[in-house]
């Protein structure tokens, strides 16, 4: 069944074929979705039939959020730890053995719950697209159970065994497990493989520990993700754009070559502005690197130590206020940016052919997402279409 | 009929007796809920019958938020003024002049269904209390209607005639209407009057100026309130202690006197770093103030230039990242902080005989407003009621 959704005040479609670039933004347009997919965008005045027409009333629609960064396996929460950094105490990254131990503790069932409420609260926001990584469990039937979890809610999993030394475990026979055993039974579960590359952190890894597990993963088919450079200037920026990742995560210190090799590689600086805010840190340069060429994916980087928001409406509003973008920058990043980030084109634009996968806002412009910060404006366009009927 | 809440993980009441300062948590409480007051607080072990009960499902209830400073009758929108500021541009307060053509351009019909829908976004967030000004009006008869209209949704209307001389009017003669026939007319629909005292915007009033307009509605029975200390350290601030204001707004740029003198008087320091957020201003020094004993209240600022936000959980956020509050003093300057902006004692705290005013939060700890930030956890707990039901 084909469904004309009109009364579009703007459209944006990330397509060039429909606007100036980066946004490509239609007004007073429509849209035909037809089988999950969007079959046609124009103005609303050249729209076809259809068997079934809804009005979104004036409002805003864009292409759904890509949330490329998240860790939402886990259970427990660290309030109390959050609480305490703001009273000044500095994150290093030891934190995650509080949520090791709560995860371990739960049941299958338990962690299904709780991510299953994660995810809808961050589709309920507007997110069609969500990456997941594992990284709470760090032994081989939780990380193996986390990731079996993850791929009932998404396609985008991570395994993340190489988040931290797990507590208590001899470094040396981790890693042989992370780039033996423990990756052969989860690779078949997982899209990527991920590692935390922080020589400034005792629990994360070095440049050689991570080049090995990323080319041990790539090995085993899994396409390459790095938690880079959120902590220091370090190697990791250099290694993931090296090895041709997809994304190279945090990239909150950075240094003149870090930014060189981003805007000459393919490998997408994936901004996490949640995790500044929530840690206190100084955040990334936006700025510098777009004016470099290098490409600028934003995500939530959701989990409960770090960065315990799934809204990236406030990650938008972040990245305009304290980072440089635009904010036509900042929503082009929350969702192609996303899409290139995952390697995926299919998603974070709204043209024929790509899943048809919006959120509309209550408003009338994108520029509302960072106008309106805090304010729940965003929403799936299918819990519209329900209201409509 | 008594109505029993019960599952309250945790109970923010703001009342000593409850349990320590500020906040008098109780853990596994209950309320009962008569007439629409709070009829009795406790733990749950100790909850008498009723004649209905209400689980909440190991949620925090925190009193429903006071949102003592807000701008709501307005028309149109400038998110092209805010990405033009996002871009460079400063804000002096000249682009209010856009919202008062808009405003001035709506019938009364359109003015009562954009307040009514901002009111409903605000009330879905958790906000049980809101004053409403006046001021993008600047005419008697707009003011009028404004006030007229923010009466019909609040008890707490202020009349903010004095919000800046409009554009093409004589400032003499518009002072003397706002001290003679526009206040006549305005005060019998207001609580409060208020007035932008700031000499470095060539738009807002002067200490001679503010005071006279201050006097005049306290003679007309009306409680002070002054926006004061926002773009510059000016007089703002000594001139509402001096006078016994209930409130100094923004309070953004502050002497030591400035300081010393919220610490000695009753006046409220109300800060809104939705403000700082949107136009890129450095934040207020919440700590300098706590630290010296003034009083401090959160508020929203929710009006189209400089804050357009509506969400006391991300002014809460905003206050513990940057402002140097703890999350319990922000939690408290949000409630009772507002409470006592408004010389209020019926809201902003959960204790016998208050307004049944709660909000729930879908997290078991009031920590999550600010360790949640941008997510939408906070609602009404009559909508809870009504799920449960």
């Amino acid at each position: 069944m084909a469904r004309l959704i009109t009364g579009i005040a703007e459209l944006v479609t990330n397509d060039a074929a429909f606007g100036a670039a980066p946004l490509g933004v239609l007004t007073d347009a429509a849209l035909v979705v037809e089988d999950g997919r969007t079959a046609w965008v124009g103005r609303a005045v050249d729209a076809p039939a259809a068997d079934e027409r809804i009005d979104v009333g004036g409002r805003a629609v864009v292409p759904g959020f890509v949330d490329s960064h998240t860790h939402l396996v886990f259970a427990g929460d660290r309030a109390a730890e959050f609480a305490a950094r703001m009273a000044g105490a500095r994150y290093d990254g030891g934190g995650i053995a509080a949520t090791v131990a709560a995860t371990r503790a739960a049941s299958e069932d338990e962690l299904r719950l709780l991510l299953r409420a994660r995810v809808a609260e961050l589709r309920a926001q507007g997110t069609t697209t969500v990456e997941i990584k594992s990284g709470y469990g760090l032994r081989q039937a939780d990380e193996l159970l986390a990731l079996r979890l993850a791929g009932e809610v998404t396609d985008e999993t991570t395994f993340l065994g190489a988040h931290v030394v797990p507590a208590g475990v001899d470094r040396s026979d981790y890693f042989r497990a992370l780039t033996g055993p423990m990756l052969d039974a989860c690779a078949p579960h997982a899209r990527w493989v991920d590692v935390f590359c922080e020589p400034a952190s005792p629990h994360a890894f070095d440049a050689t520990e991570a080049r090995t597990i990323l080319e041990a993963g790539r090995g085993k088919g899994l396409g390459l993700r790095v938690h880079a450079n959120q902590l220091s200037a370090g190697p990791g920026v250099r290694l993931a754009v090296e090895l041709g990742a997809a994304s190279a995560d945090h990239c909150t210190h950075l240094s003149a070559e870090d930014v060189d090799a981003l805007a000459a590689g393919q490998t997408v600086a994936t901004l996490l502005p949640g995790a500044e805010f929530s840690t206190g840190a100084p955040y990334p340069n936006a700025r510098r690197l777009l004016d470099a060429g290098a490409i600028v994916a934003l995500a939530t980087d959701c989990n409960p130590g770090t960065s315990y928001t799934s809204s990236m409406p406030f990650v938008i509003a972040l990245a305009v206020r304290e980072m440089g973008m635009t904010p036509d920058e900042a929503v082009w990043a929350a969702t192609s940016g996303g899409a290139r980030a995952l390697r995926r084109t299919d998603v974070g634009r709204i043209a024929p052919g790509c899943r048809a996968d919006h959120a509309v806002l209550d408003a009338p412009s994108r520029l509302h997402l960072a106008y309106r910060p805090g304010v729940p404006i965003a929403r799936p366009l299918d819990l519209d279409v329900h209201e409509t009927l």
